[in-house]
């Protein structure tokens, strides 16, 4: 069983490659899954994997390049056609909106659930997405358009009861909730029992950080301080420096550099340039300054822990 | 050499499979490239198809469902991207470009060419596009909205001159022309050579029609009558017959029905159901009624001669 499962629907960047499809990926965290951006033939390659996607009630737009949000039509009219019944949540730019109105208005007239726009800022640090479980804050990174990244964390868990002490004191089962979340107990003698012995502290909540497209961006360092799993771009090279200096991109030693610096658990880069034919030149550069750094491809699914 | 080739870059229908992505194809006569119809992924399996599009100038779209044009965005978006300089010329319904000028001015600000849209009413029966070579009409078709099929015509040919003729009797170079367009020669002594003996007839010209998506039309049977080449949607089996009717798309044997009225050299059956999971049935069903049929495939390559 894993925590959390990333699948990569595509990781290149603004034009396709024979390998690489533009940006999407499903997070699966806490019973949920999250679809995070969504470029052209996201859809097709949900259904290439035959991907199962009962869970995804919510989709997270970086920014309104067409790489990252040209699949949104297709999809949701899909959906439409398979009956799905479900909410959808989209959250993303004011101009997501505008732009999809018409086009849903007209393309999918009768969908048999909602779309509901969530306006997001992406220059500002948000929460945007908060349940029992879950939180979504916004990264605001560095880009040509208003852009931001995501951090999915965990909420903390319940910590866990030792079964044998409760039973050994005969604690009853109405003041279990108050010892999960960390309480004393007191014996009917007037004994204190301390929350440690009673319980195991839970594990530390899960946290994925997603960053595309960004150029180097370090403030954003002290906001995914230790993630499980940082997802940041790697367009270029460090030889093409200059155009992502340009175009607001990262090399994959910068993306490598925001890894270390915080100290994150695991890197995966992506959001490649179509420029570089040979992707293990990504994975070696990054790998000299971050050692646990992976390649996304297309279709590859990561099961953390 | 081929005198026309067929792309097939999407041969499913409204939903993709594992095997089909929505509509799209590429015909290729005259030495000029025609997109006919736009679904989502169509960039994407250009590029992993490594197909070159330099002689693409023209896009024509049968109707308005998604599945026909959700790609159309991204495709342009990448062919800026690309610098593309020839200006492109797109043939549909005039609610796409409604619908679609506000997405370009967003996502495609500063495209390198003129994107122009060319209104037609899908359903009448005219000629479209017309230029030294080729011609293109509507084929209008039975659809839940304005839809039409495309018919490409080469135009005739010139006579071919039989050298060997022209030398014996002298004939001057600047006579040649009107003796290609069928004039017969007068020698110099009043002998009339008629242009039988000059000339060899031109190959027939070469005619593919597309029709997709709609329910059994007969009426479309004397427009394509004779064509070299026929797609002809083919969404469900007979034993799907009420749904055809009620989305008003075509059986394989009805499609086979048009073929054989029409006395075709070659059916193409395609646009298959999702619930279809064996297309060795459309097939079956369909050369039951007209044998020379093919199955559509996505990035199949079909040569003409």
């Amino acid at each position: 069983m894993y925590r959390a499962r990333l699948t990569i629907l595509g990781c290149g960047s603004a034009v396709p490659t024979i390998t690489n499809n533009p940006s999407g990926q499903v997070l699966e965290m806490c019973n949920k899954q999250f679809l995070i951006d969504c470029g052209e033939g996201v859809q097709n390659t949900m259904r290439q994997m035959a991907l199962r996607t009962a869970r995804l009630y919510t989709i997270f737009i970086s920014h309104l390049h067409g790489d990252h949000c040209f699949g949104l039509p297709g999809l949701i009219s899909t959906w439409g056609m398979m009956n799905r019944t479900q909410d959808l949540h989209i959250f993303a730019h004011k101009d997501l909106e505008t732009l999809m109105r018409p086009i849903l208005d007209y393309h999918c007239a009768h969908l048999p659930f909602e779309v509901i726009f969530h306006h997001i800022d992406p220059r500002r640090k948000n929460i945007i997405f908060d349940d029992r479980t879950v939180q979504v804050s916004t990264i605001p990174l560095r880009h040509s358009v208003p852009t931001c990244g995501f951090l999915f964390e965990e909420k903390a868990r319940n910590r866990h009861i030792i079964k044998a002490k409760i039973d050994e004191l005969h604690i009853p089962y109405a003041a279990i909730p108050d010892i999960q979340q960390g309480a004393d107990w007191t014996t009917e003698d007037g004994r204190l029992i301390p929350n440690a012995e009673l319980t195991l502290p839970p594990k530390q909540p899960f946290r994925y950080a997603y960053c595309s497209d960004t150029g180097y961006k370090p403030a954003i360092v002290p906001q995914i301080q230790g993630v499980d799993v940082l997802f940041h771009e790697s367009t270029y090279l460090e030889e093409q420096r200059d155009a992502a200096d340009r175009y607001q991109h990262s090399t994959a030693k910068q993306a490598a550099k925001i890894a270390a610096k915080a100290d994150v658990g695991q890197l995966i880069i992506g959001h490649f340039s179509a420029r570089v034919l040979d992707q293990q030149r990504f994975l070696a550069e990054a790998k000299e300054v971050f050692p646990n750094v992976t390649l996304a491809e297309d279709r590859k699914v990561f099961d953390f822990e």
